[in-house]
C-alpha cells in the first residue's frame, strides 16, 4: 500500500474537526416552527439556556471550553447552502410542496443570523445562553446540544486505544442490529428517528439512519434530522414542540390569556400549516387540562405527540376524549417520543395498532413473529401509532465500553426557552421531573393548570 | 475528501487478493517437522490429499476452480523471504536460539519448491492431491487449508452488502470480545492461538491474534502461525503432528516395526531436538495402547497434545501413567488442541491446573472471578495445562450473519498425509470419526493397535 501523504498530512493538519456540517443538521420541526416565529412573532426576544439534568456527569470538567467555543463559533459561521435552500422551497414535506414560502427561503439565505453566545460553567456544567431575536435564536437549541453531546462523546474517545474503540463499535452496531432484527417484519409499524439532539455523533446517527432505511424499508418513515433527510433523500419528520406554548404563555398579559396560551398556538398554527402538520404536544401545561379546557376544534386536529406522560395512559386517555368529541379514534395518529426503546416501540404498536387476543399483554410483544400470530394480535387499530425513537436509537453505547464503565451513556441534556420579551417560560409537563423554569413561576402556572394526571417518574433521556 | 485516484485504480486492478502472503504463513509445527523430514527422510515420497469433512458444504459448487488455481499458484511462486530466514536462523524459539541448522536454512533459500498439485472435483467436493518429495509436498497442507477456507469465506461475503458485513464482523467482534473478557485475569491461565488451518480468512486471524496479544498479555504464550509470530515479535508455538508416526508406520516393512513406529519417531525426535519441543502425541493410534506400551524413557519427554480424547480423560490417563513411570506430573505439560471454546479452556485450567474445593465441578469456572474465589479453587497444579485454542478463536462466526443462515460456520476440512512411498498412511486417533485411510488398512492397523480407551464423538471443528 502506497502512503497517501497528502492525506496523511491534511489528517495531521486538521484544526477542526466540525460537529455541525450544516445548517440543516437540526430537527426538522425547529425550521417549521422557525417559519412559524418568523411570520408570527418577528421581533420577539427571547433566551435558551442548557440544562444539564445528569448533574452527575461533569460536563464542565469533561470538555475544554476552548473546544466548545470552536465549535459553536464554527456553527455561527455557516450559511445555509443554494442547494440547501433549493431543496427547502421545492421539496415535498408530509406530501405537500411548498411549505417554506419564498420570502421565507429568501430571509433564510439573505438575513438569517446566529446571535452570539455566553458561556459559563456553575457546578461542573457548562451553561450555554443564547439571547436575541427569537428568530435567530431558535436554531441553537439543537447545534447547542448536538455539539456538547458530541464533545462528551470524543473526550470518552480520547481515552481509549484502538482495540477498544473498535470493541465500543462493534458492540453498539451488534446491539443496533439485534434492535433492528426484533422490528424488522413486524406489520404496520411505524418508526421514525427523533435522535439528533442526544446522538452520540453526527456520523453514527447517519451510520443509524442508514441501518433503518435498509432494513425496515417502509416501517421506517423518516429522520427528524433535515440535513440527514436532504442527504439520503428521507422523509423530514416533526412537527412542533413546547417552545411555542411556553413562549406564547410567557408573554400572556393576564390570567385568561395564558390559560389561553395553549390553544392560542394552535389557532396561529393551523393558520400557517394543515393536514399531518397538525400534531399538538399538549403536555405543556398538562396534558387532562389541555384535552378538558380545549375548543371543540382542536379534534379536528390530526394527532398529538406524547413525550412526557405514559404513552399507554395518554393513549387511552386521548381515544377517550376523541370518542367524547365524535371523532373516530381509528383515523388519529398518537406519536410517543419519550426515551422510547424497542420493548416501548412494540409493545406500543401492539396497543394502539392492533387487537389483543386470548388476554396476551402488550409487553409480550417481542418479535415480528408475535404481530404474525393471529390467534394473538390482528391488525385493526384502535388508534394510529407512529414511534419517534430518539436516544436509545443515536446513543444506545450503554455497557459497550470494552473498559466496564459508564462512559458512554447518554445524559438527558437539554436548552429550553427560559425567558421571552423578558419574562420568565415555564413548562409543567406530565412528569414533575420535566418541569422547566423558576420555583416561583412554576408554582403559579401549577395554581393556574392544576396537576390533573402529572406523575413523578425519573427522566434518564 | 480528494479522491485518491492511484488507490481507487489500483483497487480495481487487483488480478489478484492473495491468501497466502508468505510461505512463513504456516503452522510452526510444519517447519520443524519440515527440518526433521529433511535430516532424516529426505528421499521419502508422499502424496497429501483434501479431505471434507462438513460434506453437506459443497465446496465445489461455491468455489471456482480458476480462483482456487490463481491462489495455488500464487504460493508456488513465492520464496521465503531474506529477511524471514535470517529471523528463522537468528530467532529464539522455545528459549533456544539456532533450532534452525544453517545449511537447512540455506536449503530453504536455495532448494525448496512446491511441487505441483492435482485438482478434481468429487461429490461436490474439491480434492487437492500434492505429490512429490516429503520435504517439498508437507507445507502444501497448510496453504491449500487456509486457501480453501478463505476462498470459501469470500465466497460467502460476495452474496452480502455493506451494512451486512459490516454487521457481521460487528457481531464477530463482538463474540470474540466476550470470550476475551472471561479469560482475562484468570491466574495461570495459559492459551496459544492455533487457528491457523481453519481461519476465516489471513486478516482475521491477524485481528484474533493481536486482541489477544492485548487483552491477556502474559495468558497468551503465542501464535502457531510462524509468519503472525514474526510480523508482530510473537512466540511461534508448535512442536509436531501425526504425519510423522503415520508416515513412520506406513514405511514400516513388517508388523513389529509398524508398532514400533510410534516410538522411533519419538526417538528420531529427541535426536533432533529436546526440551521444550519434546511434547508427544500419542493419539495416532491410539493413547492407550501407546502408553500401555511405551518405552521407559517416553517418561522423560516434557509433555503430550491431546489431539481426539476427551481432555479430561486423557490427563487424567496421563497423570496414572507418569506417577506409574515415578514421574510428578506437575513438572509435566498437557496441551489441548481439539475444538476448544471458552467453556472448555476454563473447565481444563480449573481442573489441571488448581486444586477444586468444596465439591465445585470444573465446568462451574466461567470466568476470572471463578478461580480469584480461594473457597473453591486454588492454583496447585495437578498437570502443567496449555490450551491449543484452533477454529473457535479464528473462525467463530457461527449466528453473526444477520441474514440468519450459516454460510459462515467453520468446517471440518484436513489435509492429511495419504500414502508414503506408494503404501497408504493410516490414523486410527482415538476418535472412529477422525481415522484416516482406507477401510482394509485402518481395520489392519486397528487389529494390531487394538481400541483400548477409543470413542466416537462427532468432529465438529
Amino acid at each position: 500500500m502506497i502512503v497517501n501523504f497528502a492525506e496523511r498530512a491534511h489528517n495531521h493538519n486538521w484544526s477542526l474537526d466540525p460537529i455541525i456540517r450544516s445548517l440543516l443538521d437540526v430537527d426538522f420541526y425547529k425550521l417549521l416552527m422557525l417559519q412559524f416565529i418568523w411570520k408570527h412573532f418577528p421581533s420577539a426576544r427571547v433566551t435558551f439556556t442548557t440544562v444539564n439534568r445528569t448533574s452527575q456527569v461533569r460536563l464542565g470538567d469533561m470538555i475544554l471550553r476552548e473546544e466548545l467555543v470552536q465549535q459553536l463559533e464554527h456553527v455561527r459561521r455557516l450559511r445555509f447552502g443554494r442547494s440547501e435552500l433549493v431543496w427547502l422551497a421545492g421539496n415535498t414535506f408530509y406530501g405537500v410542496r411548498g411549505i417554506f414560502e419564498p420570502a421565507f427561503i429568501e430571509w433564510l439565505a439573505e438575513d438569517f443570523r446566529l446571535p452570539d453566545y455566553d458561556v459559563s460553567v456553575r457546578d461542573g456544567q457548562f451553561v450555554l445562553t443564547f439571547e436575541g431575536r427569537w428568530t435567530e435564536t431558535t436554531l441553537w437549541e439543537l447545534y447547542s446540544l448536538s455539539i456538547l453531546t458530541e464533545l462528551k462523546t470524543r473526550a470518552m474517545l480520547k481515552h481509549r486505544g484502538e482495540l477498544a474503540l473498535d470493541i465500543l463499535y462493534a458492540r453498539a452496531k451488534s446491539r443496533l442490529w439485534s434492535k433492528m432484527e426484533r422490528l424488522r417484519g413486524v406489520p404496520g409499524l411505524k418508526i421514525a428517528d427523533f435522535g439528533t439532539r442526544r446522538r452520540h455523533s453526527f456520523l453514527w446517527q447517519e451510520y443509524v439512519v442508514k441501518a433503518m432505511r435498509d432494513t425496515l424499508g417502509e416501517c421506517f418513515t423518516g429522520t427528524s434530522n433535515t440535513f440527514l433527510a436532504y442527504k439520503h433523500d428521507l422523509e423530514a419528520i416533526g412537527t412542533n414542540a413546547h417552545e411555542i406554548p411556553m413562549a406564547l404563555a410567557a408573554m400572556a398579559d393576564d390570567e385568561s390569556s395564558l390559560r389561553h396560551a395553549q390553544y392560542r398556538m394552535l389557532e396561529l398554527w393551523q393558520e400557517t400549516y394543515a393536514g399531518a402538520l397538525l400534531i399538538m404536544l399538549p403536555d405543556t401545561f398538562g396534558t387532562t387540562q389541555f384535552l378538558d379546557g380545549a375548543p371543540e376544534w382542536v379534534a379536528n386536529w390530526t394527532g398529538q405527540r406524547v413525550d412526557s406522560k405514559d404513552p399507554f395512559v395518554a393513549g387511552d386517555e386521548y381515544i377517550a376524549w376523541l370518542e367524547k368529541h365524535g371523532r373516530d379514534p381509528r383515523k388519529k395518529l398518537l406519536i410517543a417520543s419519550d426515551g422510547l426503546d424497542v420493548d416501548d416501540i412494540l409493545a406500543l404498536h401492539a396497543y394502539f395498532a392492533g387487537t389483543i387476543q386470548n388476554g396476551a399483554r402488550p409487553y409480550e410483544f417481542r418479535s415480528a413473529a408475535d404481530f404474525q400470530d393471529a390467534a394473538r394480535w390482528t391488525p385493526e387499530r384502535r388508534l394510529r401509532f407512529s414511534a419517534g425513537w430518539g436516544t436509545l436509537l443515536t446513543n444506545d453505547f450503554r455497557d459497550c465500553d470494552p473498559e466496564s464503565n459508564r462512559d458512554f451513556d447518554p445524559i438527558s441534556l437539554v436548552c429550553k426557552v427560559a425567558s421571552v420579551n423578558g419574562r420568565p417560560a415555564v413548562k409543567l409537563s406530565d412528569n414533575y421531573a420535566k418541569s422547566l423554569g423558576p420555583a416561583s413561576e412554576v408554582a403559579r402556572y401549577r395554581r393556574i393548570f392544576g396537576t390533573a394526571g402529572m406523575a413523578n417518574v425519573p427522566a434518564i433521556v
